[in-house]
């Protein structure tokens, strides 16, 4: 993402060109998922020719889509033979579990290109200009970050799971609470790896029944619960054991974070702990690249969202009354979980 | 651009995640830009407290800004003080000569957006679903291109001005044909070169006023000659030693080009030669990185335009009657010339 000049090297616009170009590579990407040419190549298709005819499309948009795809790294040639890398194999055939192409939906969303569009507005302001982004009760897109976002959540969901398990799994019940709950794989991993597990799932109205249908597909109903509304809202409960907060405290201040925290306390058994999932930036805010690049997404898409640090992140734990706030990087997924406790 | 996966190593979305980000990144650019936030830092501004009160922004929106600048190459970061890279002091101060800010009207154009958000269809057609893209007569578009465009220019003005002086420098008269001539600036060096040089430049009429006033404040108003239309209709004269043809032939078909050709050969001088300006991807199609992918962006604003390899262009030339075509690099500028010569 980065290319540091040589020194004494003579100016070159070429860095600045390709930036600005980088519209093209993002809608290239998408233009080869929305002809599903990833899979036309995991087929079987090799030549422009062959994928064109899976894909129904024109030879010559095929040849030119294909090449720039070799350029960015996702595709290999070979002579005029197009293959799939590792990574393109895993993620971009629509027939395989971890397909990614359904995120695209949410990440290059319509709305979320019209905030960047009007970004220098955001600057000025100190965040979208939008009264509350995509924040309002109920948001569409907030479907499409549910059906299209879990599967480069697994392995944060894994993780998280994990360390539920070495502390809860010999307890004959756990009570968790799974907060902006979206597609549910978190809250659904961890009831699978802790059997006796509830899970309490509090997201949007109409995003609980993504979270709901994904539960019930695997066999989890009955230990599945729905608390649909707002998180600063909705009654929690008590007696939870866990408390998941998965990529929900980078959209707001740090004031308004501290009274979620605080009614996570209030929630928690003692001893209970709060996981969340986040972009955690170093101390310098400038890397590694993806969680320091994140905190431009929420400027430009929310009124006062951030990619806060780790120390930001246990300062809001502490002020909250979770203790011992640690991280727990997911190397090599740019995500991390701060994890904290309730006292005893 | 380009990261090839490790062998082996385990599953990342994190490079499918950053390129659909790119356009946040060319956002961030222009945002930058439209605050003339380099220009701040140029003159002294370090803080992003002290970059927000010269840009009028918000201290927030600068810290986050800047911050994103610095994880893409563009600013460099010490302590909570910023500062410019090479590259970002001659390209994106607005008091340098060189500065590039403008061409984002050009290269951000909303045009560009929605051909590019529409990309799928253009690869199912072979080429963008309008029409004529950006080509119709006139098209405001070209006068973004106009003001904007020149100093990524200058390395290739410079070096065509170089060959037709080694030429034409001692000869009492030269008459050049500067075809798509734009912002002026290619005629304009050759004129500053070749003293006694006429220059007769083609371009849609509204665009030839940006090129003419450019003319004008280089004292060259007596030897600077406007032909109005488009590059097939305008009858050229005859009697040109040199003819330059522009960022122009990618946006066309061969068979348009070729008929582009015979013109210039046509009105050309026994021994004269045409330059062409272009995007030269090599044999493979897929580098160097920065041709091969100007391909996408003619499939995306163009119904039949390409970067053509060095075959395919020598090819249209010897069509044309045109001979011994080769390629002269500008490295590193990512464009090339094309020059060929009718024979004696």
């Amino acid at each position: 993402m980065s290319a540091q000049q040589q020194p004494g090297a003579p100016p070159n616009p070429v860095q600045i060109f390709s930036t600005i170009q980088g519209y093209q590579r993002a809608f290239a990407l998408k233009a080869a998922v929305d002809l599903d040419l990833f899979t036309a190549i995991a087929k079987g298709s090799r030549t422009a020719a062959e994928i064109a005819k899976n894909c129904n499309a024109a030879e010559r948009g095929v040849r030119i889509l294909s090449d720039a795809l070799v350029v960015m790294g996702f595709l290999l040639k070979s002579g005029n033979s197009y293959s799939l890398t590792p990574d393109t194999a895993f993620f971009l055939d629509s027939r395989s579990p971890a397909y990614l192409g359904l995120a695209f939906n949410f990440l290059l969303h319509p709305s979320q290109l019209a905030h960047f569009e009007h970004l220098g507005t955001a600057v000025r302001k100190g965040g979208t200009p939008d009264e509350q982004g995509n924040l309002a009760p109920d948001d569409p897109i907030w479907i499409e970050f549910a059906k299209g976002m879990a599967p480069m959540m697994i392995p944060a969901a894994q993780a998280m799971a994990g360390l539920l398990a070495g502390e809860l799994g010999s307890r004959p019940s756990a009570k968790i609470l799974d907060i902006a709950a979206s597609h549910g794989l978190f809250g659904i991993t961890v009831a699978q790896r802790l059997p006796k597990a509830h899970i309490y799932a509090l997201d949007w109205a109409n995003v609980l029944e993504v979270a709901k249908e994904n539960a019930g597909k695997q066999g989890l109903a009955e230990r599945y619960h729905l608390l649909p509304g707002s998180a600063f809202e909705v009654d929690y409960g008590t007696g939870f054991d866990a408390i998941l907060i998965t990529n929900l405290l980078h959209h707001f201040e740090p004031s308004e974070n501290e009274k979620m925290l605080k009614k996570a306390h209030a929630a928690l058994n003692p001893g209970g702990q709060v996981i969340i999932l986040e972009f955690v930036p170093n101390d310098d805010r400038v890397s590694p690249p993806v969680p320091a690049m994140f905190s431009l997404t929420m400027l430009g898409s929310t009124p006062k969202g951030d990619a806060y640090t780790l120390a930001e992140y246990a300062a809001m734990c502490r002020n909250a009354g979770l203790e011992t706030p640690r991280l727990v990087p997911l190397d090599p997924m740019p995500q991390s979980l701060v994890v904290a406790r309730k006292p005893f």
